[in-house]
């Protein structure tokens, strides 16, 4: 090997902000904050502010390698330790607040972590975890002075620590594949599973989704993330934003119609994304007050499927393009995302939109997919044969935090226990979570499928579909809906309506009303479901 | 240091093909061939003769760090060694055929290239170089059957090169910083010097130039280079059209307007860029024939100084934004393009052009840029300040091929050669060439800002300005003037032209008409102008 003379810059994840603050400078970082005023800076401003909680967290005794863990909503002041923390060679833990009590007691004793900073809002889950948290030494609230109570832990102030530093830092030049974030995932079952980000993974993860294959980002956007921080790193909108050199707009917890509203329109907000059920609240918050969507072009819908009727109206009523995505902590998360091709647009207009709504994406430079058979062989790209999804690439895992061995096969691809089919435009679409899926008979029935039939139904609300033991067919779905308040909806209305659209040997076996479990990432807990109504059809 | 727990998957050069092959399959490389008509392949296709093109190099004996030398126009089969070369883990010099012989024999004996590939267009050329070419021991003609002509080296023939292979290849995992291609770069002095790229920084160059900031292509893009592959591989677009799953259009070195029009027309070309006198040329075509420029959106103009008439009559007349670029084959060669910021468009559309037409551009991520004083202190982003440009980053060279030293400071930046300024929106203009800056008694005239002025004049075609002994001031500037044919020009014309858009002091102290000299790549040759009229001053 004859090595190639160019530098070798290693990719370093406090190197973003510093481009930003350099090519960017005055453009702003907006944010909301618990109990405090929204909060005006800018890239320069923020890398002054991250230089003294370097300083800072250096004081505290955080050492390159060291954990330091976050309960925090999406505020400039989380912002702030997303660079901080990895700048100075340390590792930030972002904690999800909402897993139970001894989910996160064993994520921050798992994580080692030795500090902790958290919002004034979880001072009192905190007080509750700290007798039983083995390492965190140091707790700091994420507040100002006027705001800050230091509780039963004796919390320092965020602000203060801040005040005490001077601007300016000598960051450390670090090796690129040295461990960034750490974000645990949590299944429903078993205990939460860590995924160790690189600096290297971020970096090239950072670059890559900006692309106009994914987010498609430029200087004029204004980036509102409204899904969590916490949760692996909100679509790692905090790194792609200042690369290129987006203004970001940052609503804390505050996520109902009335709050994104007043930023989207304030602050003129042209790209947002999170859960399906916050675009909900939002749309009926502009029907009610008659409102429109300011500057807003896109919004990106991940963790569950997007309701059609939601996509036709931001697009139709408000010019508002709805696009899916799909990823998850093992990927950094960017997996693929529904974005435009001349391919597909010269279908039409109808067939494009068709695709970005009930597609998750399409295969993006940087994470190979492909999907496979049970005997390993790939599928073809007929968007028909479903299978195990696999990927691959450097922001992909390679094995979990504290894991004792490689969680990929013998080629290097991660199996993401979903299925799924790729088609010929190169778009993918999930057809279930692999432990999800239903046997019947030997033939496979997708709930997700199933779901996004239902869930159009008028007056559902949720529909959740889980394959439950049958004395005859192996398993069987049955669905469980939770109506819109005041809708009155039968199992035979149900049914009626899923006649015509499913294939008639899909066609649930029970139709039972009630609420839908969900998960602490919002997701539809179909475990609980199954071990409430595993039973049903065992009598039949 | 606590590693992530990513995958390391190496950023190797041939799996930018390999994406666009499986995700835009069927998107089109079209491409005119020396001799032979237009060919049309696909992304897919490509992948095939590229495994071909990889099968048949290891069958002539090349092996991994082996270099691998091109005379080459830019066409498909171009774009195919491209990817097959260093996709072995071989190393490809793309060698530029306008040098003198002299030095493309210096080059291949420098390299110790073991293979040949030209195009027919330089038969002539390689049996005449042959005799002196110290290590090239096959010679291989990019022609087909019908075209191919052995000549004198006994040359093989591509096309039955891969016609003897089959499809399918097993690339090897090679570490990503071995060396890629081999680029010469060609000063008016010295020798050529080599500047060998990594697959890193090829890939990082070909990943962060797609974002918005810089080239911004989508997958609707139709992109047609028109500087040269073996000219820095024509700004990185065969890496970075694939990515984004842009149609890609190589016009071979058709490059007068019709033969682009042709193309530019019949293949929606989107996007495109050279030096500026291949648009002179190709406005003059639209001029005659009344022609439209069909889709084209952007022309990216590097080399030297945009026209300003030019860019006004690309946006008013045929609605095409004209940026310019800067770079050089030692940053492989992206260094920064001026695109839109919403604080300079906030002065309005006027302000704007003005900016994107008179700066090179502005600060990219990945490439570090500072203007330093002679004292090596960063000069202020004032826009006035000029001084000595450094780069810095993974795709800036670190030392020249078979160098005996690094060429970056203690801090590893790597001093361009040029004198610029950065102003407060982080665009950079270049003001000269250090060797070309012109002293006058204590003070510094820019002799691109006075060609910059002089070529508007109405009859000038090139403008040259250089500096010249003077026995009282030390340098005065003279100027060089090539009319356009059939103007008639008088130095008492061109001087009261200058007079109220300079300062009196940079007047020059002689206007004279002539031939201006250009070096192989096109540029102004300072060198020869300065040997052929330095002493025109001593008498005064």
């Amino acid at each position: 090997m004859i090595p190639g003379l160019m530098q070798q810059t290693p990719l370093q994840v406090i190197d973003i902000l510093k481009f930003a603050a350099r090519a960017h400078g005055g453009v702003e970082v907006v944010s909301r904050l618990v109990d405090e005023p929204i909060v005006r800076s800018t890239y320069a401003g923020e890398l002054r502010r991250t230089e003294r909680a370097a300083k800072a967290l250096q004081r505290l005794g955080v050492r390159a390698g060291d954990r330091v863990a976050t309960l925090a909503w999406n505020t400039l002041r989380h912002f702030e330790l997303f660079y901080a923390v990895p700048g100075l060679g340390a590792i930030l833990n972002t904690v999800n607040p909402r897993l139970f009590d001894e989910q996160i007691t064993y994520i921050l004793n798992h994580a080692e972590a030795g500090v902790l900073f958290f919002d004034k809002s979880f001072l009192a889950l905190v007080e509750r975890l700290a007798p039983k948290l083995e390492t965190v030494k140091t707790f700091v609230m994420l507040s100002d002075e006027s705001a800050h109570e230091p509780g039963a832990v004796g919390a320092q102030c965020y602000e203060r620590l801040l005040a005490q530093e001077s601007d300016g830092f000598v960051w450390p030049t670090l090796d690129e594949n040295a461990g960034a974030m750490l974000c645990y995932t949590s299944g429903t079952t078993g205990e939460p599973k860590g995924v160790l980000y690189s600096h290297r993974g971020i970096v090239l993860h950072a670059i890559a989704s900006g692309l106009n294959s994914a987010f498609g980002f430029d200087a004029f956007d204004v980036v509102m993330p409204c899904s969590s921080l916490f949760h692996a790193s909100a679509w790692g909108l905090p790194f792609a934003a200042p690369i290129n050199g987006c203004k970001l707009v940052l609503p804390c917890e505050k996520m109902d119609g009335a709050h994104l509203q007043e930023l989207i329109l304030n602050e003129g907000v042209t790209f947002t994304g999170g859960v399906p059920t916050i675009w909900t609240m939002y749309l009926a918050h502009l029907e009610q007050t008659g409102g429109n969507a300011g500057k807003l072009k896109r919004v990106v819908i991940g963790g569950s499927a997007v309701p059609r009727a939601m996509a036709e109206t931001f697009k139709r009523k408000y010019g508002v393009q709805v696009l899916q995505i799909w990823g998850m902590t093992e990927t950094a998360p960017l997996g693929v995302i529904a974005t435009p091709t001349p391919a597909l647009a010269a279908l039409g207009e109808d067939k494009l939109d068709e695709a970005i709504w009930t597609r998750q994406g399409r295969l993006q430079f940087g994470i190979e997919l492909k999907v496979v058979d049970e005997n390993g062989a790939e599928a073809p790209h007929d968007g028909e044969t479903s299978g195990a999804l696999m990927v691959r690439g450097p922001w992909t895992i390679q094995r979990y935090f504290r894991g004792e061995r490689d969680v990929v096969d013998a080629d290097g691809w991660f199996d993401t226990g979903d299925i799924a089919t790729i088609d010929q435009f190169g778009f993918m679409r999930i057809t279930d979570r692999k432990k999800d899926v239903i046997k019947s008979g030997g033939e496979w029935i997708s709930s997700i499928d199933l779901e996004n039939v239902a869930v159009a139904c008028p007056g559902v609300k949720i529909a959740a579909v889980v394959g439950v033991p049958h004395p005859k067919w192996e398993e069987r779905p049955i669905m469980l809906i939770e109506a819109h308040e005041g809708a009155e909806l039968s199992e035979q209305q149900v049914l009626a309506y899923l006649a015509p659209r499913i294939v008639k040997w899909w066609t649930p076996d029970r139709v039972l009303f009630g609420l839908v479990p969900l998960t602490a990432t919002g997701k539809i807990n179909k475990k609980a479901i199954r071990d409430a109504y595993g039973q049903v059809l065992m009598g039949a």
